[in-house]
C-alpha cells in the first residue's frame, strides 16, 4: 500500500490576543505516512479519532522564554492535546490492533496518524458503549476536573443548606455533582440557549451573565458557601462580595483573563480575610492519582444511565481546529468542543 | 471618697481615609465615677491598665449601614479593643479584687474605669511575671494570630527546605515561629530600623521594601512555599509571581488597602491556578477554641525564657489614642502598639 496523506495542525506563530485561524494555527497536508511499513521500534502506530479543544491551549501559546508551569508549544510543531486513537499496528506487548487508547493531558499531536514510541496510555474498554468523544469530555479531562476537585475541596465541607455558585456552568458537570450532593445550585452561562440547558439539568437558579447582573443574582440567592470559578474577573469579585463566612472557592481557571493584556482586576480581595475564605487553585493533574480509579469505575456508568448529562460540540476535520479553538475562547461553542479527526 | 475623673476616648465621626486625631477620636474627661459606691449588680468594677491598638480598628470605622463581619463602632460611644484591667471590687464569685483580667477581641471600652456586668474574662496568673502589655502583643491577639494560623495552615505542610516570605515582619512573631520550624525565612519591613531588628531575630533574608524591590528579592531568594500576608497589594502580587508549586498563602490582612478608596489591585491572580496555590483567609477568633489552651500553656514560658522575642511601642495616656492609631496605620510605630492607661 502506498503512503497516505497525514494531515497536521501546525502551531505557526505566537498570537497576541485571540489566536487567528489560518495564521496562529495552520492546517498542513505536506506529509505522508506508509501505514504498513512505518517502523515501530517497540511502539505502536495509531490512527487518531478525536482530539480535545480546551481553553488552556491558549496558555501554552506564549513566548517560551516566559517561565510557566505549562510548557509553551513550539512554533513549527503540531498542536497537542488529549485524544482518543485506535491502534493500527503494535510492537508493544500491552497493546494490540483494534485497541482504543486515551492520551490524557496534551500528549497527542494534532495529526491523523503517528507512531507512539513508548506508549503509556489508558486502554478504554468502554463496556458502556459511550461515544469516543465522551472520553474527552464528561469522562475525560473536564469530567475529571469537576469530579476530582469537587470531591477534594468541597466534599468534606458540605453542610445541609449550602449554596454553590458555578460559572460557565454549561461546560462543567460540577452543577450536576453539587445537585446530587444536595446543594442549592446557582449557575451562570453566557447565552440563553446555554441557560436553558443548564436549567434542564435541575439547577435551582440559572442566569445569563451577559444580560443579568451576577451581583444582583447573588445578592438575592446567596450568600454562597462554594464558588466554582472558571472565569475570574467580575464574577470572582461578585462571589467575594456575596460569600458566606468560611466560603470555599475552587479556582479552576480565569478564562476572562487569557486573551487580554488588561484583565479585570478584582477590587475586593480583602473579603478573603473578613469572610475567612479559602481559595483553592488547582491543576487536575495533581489530583489524578487520588481520584482516577474511582472516576473510571463510576462515571461511565453514571453517564450511560443518564444520571450525568453532557453536551458536545463536535467539529469535523482537523482543518477546522483554529476556528474551533477561537470559538471556545470566545465562548461561542456550546458543549465540550471535540475535533473529529477520523471515523473508525 | 468622692467621684474621680473617668477619662474616655470617644469615636466621634466616621473618617474618610486615615482617621484624624482629635476629630475621629476625641478624648473626653466629662464623666466621673464613684469607685466605692458604683453599683455592681453581680458584676465587677475594674481599672483599665493597658489597651491594644491594632490596624483592624480602622475597619470598624465604617458607615454602619455597610454590611460587614466586623460590626461598626457607634459614633458617640467609646472606642473598644482588647485590654488588661485589674479588679477593684467584685460582686461575682469568680473574680476578686487584685485579679488581673484579659478582655480579648474588642470588648473593653477605652476608658479608665468601668463596671463589667457579666464578666467572662480570662484571669491572668502571670507566673512568668511578664509585663501586662505582653498579654496584648506576643501573648495576646497578635501572638495568637501568628501561632494559631501558622499551626493551622502551614504546620501540616512544612517540608525540609521550604521557604517562607513574611511581610510586616517586625510586627508578627511568625518569622520566629517559622525559623524554629526550620524554614528559610525571607522577611520584609518598612524601615531600616525594623529590618535591623528582624535580622537580629535570626531570619535568613531581611529587607526594607521601601528601598528594595520585593520582586527582585523573591526572584533571587525564592521561590516561596509559604507567604504570610499582612499587606496585600504589590507584595501579594510579587509573592504570586515567585510562588512555588502548591504554595500556601496565609492571608492575615491587607493593610495597604484599609485607608484608600483606590487600592492596588493584584494583576496576576491567575497564578493561583497554574501554581496550584491555596489562599487561606482567616480571622483568629475562629481558631481560638482549637489552639488557645496550648498557646497559654507554652507561649508565656517561651517569652520569659527569651526564645521568642518581641518589641512594644508603649504610648502613655488615653489622650494619645488617636495619634497612636494613626501611627499604626501609617506604619510609623515600631513594635506592638499599646496604650498605657494607668500604672497599677
Amino acid at each position: 500500500m502506498s503512503p497516505v496523506k497525514n494531515g497536521r495542525v501546525i502551531y505557526n506563530e505566537i498570537p497576541t490576543g485571540y489566536p487567528v485561524p489560518g495564521k496562529t494555527l495552520v492546517y498542513d497536508e505536506s506529509q505522508t505516512i506508509d501505514l504498513e511499513n512505518e517502523p515501530l521500534n517497540g511502539g505502536i502506530l495509531v490512527k487518531v479519532l478525536v482530539l480535545s479543544i480546551d481553553p488552556y491551549l491558549r496558555r501554552k501559546m506564549l513566548d517560551p522564554s516566559i517561565p510557566s508551569f505549562l510548557p509553551a508549544f513550539k512554533v513549527g510543531e503540531p498542536l497537542e492535546n488529549s485524544g482518543v486513537a485506535t491502534v493500527l499496528r503494535s510492537d508493544h506487548p500491552n497493546y494490540k490492533p483494534g485497541d482504543h487508547v486515551l492520551t490524557s493531558f496534551r500528549d497527542l499531536p494534532f495529526q491523523e496518524y503517528l507512531v507512539i514510541p513508548n506508549p503509556q496510555l489508558r486502554i478504554l474498554e468502554n463496556k458502556e458503549n459511550l461515544s469516543w468523544s465522551a472520553y474527552l469530555g464528561v469522562c475525560g479531562m473536564p469530567g475529571q476536573t469537576a469530579h476530582h476537585a469537587w470531591k477534594e475541596y468541597a466534599g468534606p465541607k458540605i453542610k445541609k443548606g449550602d449554596v454553590v455558585f458555578v460559572t460557565a456552568a454549561s461546560g462543567t458537570i460540577v452543577a450536576q455533582l453539587a445537585k446530587a450532593d444536595g446543594l442549592k445550585v446557582i449557575a451562570s452561562a453566557g447565552s440563553d440557549e446555554k441557560v436553558d440547558y443548564v436549567r434542564s439539568l435541575g439547577v435551582d437558579v440559572a442566569f445569563n451573565y451577559k444580560k443579568v447582573s451576577t451581583r444582583e443574582v447573588l445578592q438575592k440567592e446567596g450568600p454562597i458557601n462554594f464558588y466554582w470559578d472558571n472565569v475570574g474577573g467580575e464574577s470572582l469579585e461578585a462571589a467575594l462580595e456575596f460569600a458566606a463566612q468560611k466560603a470555599v472557592f475552587i479556582i479552576c481557571g480565569m478564562i476572562s483573563n487569557y486573551n487580554t493584556d488588561e484583565p479585570y482586576n478584582v477590587k475586593n480581595l480583602q473579603q478573603l480575610v473578613w469572610r475567612e475564605i479559602t481559595f483553592n487553585g488547582f491543576l487536575v493533574a495533581s489530583l489524578l492519582p487520588k481520584y482516577d480509579d474511582e472516576f473510571y469505575a463510576t462515571m461511565p456508568g453514571r453517564v450511560a444511565r443518564g444520571e450525568i448529562k453532557y453536551k458536545e460540540h463536535l467539529v469535523k476535520g482537523l482543518e477546522n481546529t483554529g476556528q474551533a479553538l477561537l470559538d471556545v475562547l470566545r465562548g461561542n461553542n456550546f458543549g465540550k468542543s471535540v475535533i473529529v479527526v477520523s471515523e473508525e
